[in-house]
């Protein structure tokens, strides 16, 4: 089987998801999809302090591991991917058993941030959004479907998502092929990236 | 015949005539490129005045022409595209037949300002590359192909390219369906839209 990585990098609430769900909805059981964030690092300290901790910076994630269950991917083999419970800030004692395919989609706002991980990738796609539309959508998402406070994620976002993004996902822009603005909402780069994956998956 | 417009825009030296280049010599016959370099309007005044010129300004074209021009080829007429001789700063009196395709590239700096000929481009790319190597890559082209000094490359550059770039091609890059970074060198993007074409050639 001839497998191709497709990053979707991205800030916070810039439409990487729905892209990637449009994607995954699209060509069904022809492809998979593996998302950055299921690989938060365990943490082995009391549920106060996980709860401080910084999801925004790259050390906060197993991404050798990843790289790991990637490469396993590309060489047709299964993969047991790890579960994170953003309930209890910690990753769960279950795994996800993930399927190689001719087409795999990598998520996550700092796929692009690691060299060995970006060299991986066979096409790399960057979301771009304004930040005050992302904040946006973020503050309406953590409002209204997770029941957090509007302080709470002001707080957050002024502290450590925004200044992150600024250090660590914003720099990684350059590294994508194709830059798409607005994400899953547009619809004309949607369809290219469709096209792209039908065609690998009707030649493969 | 069902034709689709594809706009590629970029500031100067952002390599979207690379990309142009590129796309036509890999599709030959089956695709037309309208260059709006070739609308600029014709100029009855002195030479000298044609030189000073401000070619960066969206005044500079006669956006209308094209557009009726591109609304010809979309239905399928042949259309006689004019000629613009940069050596005497004005429209010739030769055109150049442009037979109508199922594709069709518009490529320009300011392609997606003009919302009448933004609303006809079915896919619209934005080759964007970082200012000082564009600026580079403009500079090589016009001292060493042009015969030009470096002096006027620069006063040129400072004057008016760099200040029309600003307000007007740079704020149209949001309107862009994907973003394409570095131009005819980014292969990733290159298969991607060639493929594009070769489906839209191949069903219709």
């Amino acid at each position: 089987m001839n497998t191709i990585l497709i990053g979707i990098a991205g800030g916070t609430g810039s439409g990487k998801t729905t892209l990637t769900d449009h994607l995954a909805r699209r060509f069904g059981a022809d492809i998979s999809v593996v998302h950055h964030d299921n690989y938060y690092k365990r943490q082995d300290r009391p549920f106060e302090e996980r709860c401080r901790q910084n999801y925004d910076h790259p050390d906060a994630f197993d991404t050798d591991l990843m790289i790991a269950d990637l490469k396993k991917l590309k060489a047709g083999q299964t993969i047991h991917c790890p579960v994170y419970d953003y309930t209890i800030h910690n990753r769960t004692d279950k795994t996800v058993e993930v399927q190689p395919t001719k087409v795999v989609l990598v998520e996550g706002i700092l796929i692009f941030q690691n060299k060995a991980l970006r060299d991986l990738l066979d096409i790399k796609i960057f979301v771009e959004t304004d930040a005050d539309v992302r904040i946006l959508r973020r503050a309406l998402r953590d409002v209204e479907e997770r029941g957090r406070s509007l302080e709470s994620v002001v707080n957050q976002y002024l502290t450590t998502v925004k200044p992150m993004h600024e250090q660590f996902v914003e720099p990684t822009r350059k590294y994508a092929d194709i830059i798409v603005l607005e994400g899953g909402r547009n619809l004309v780069a949607l369809d290219m990236i469709m096209q792209r994956i039908a065609n690998h998956i009707a030649e493969n």
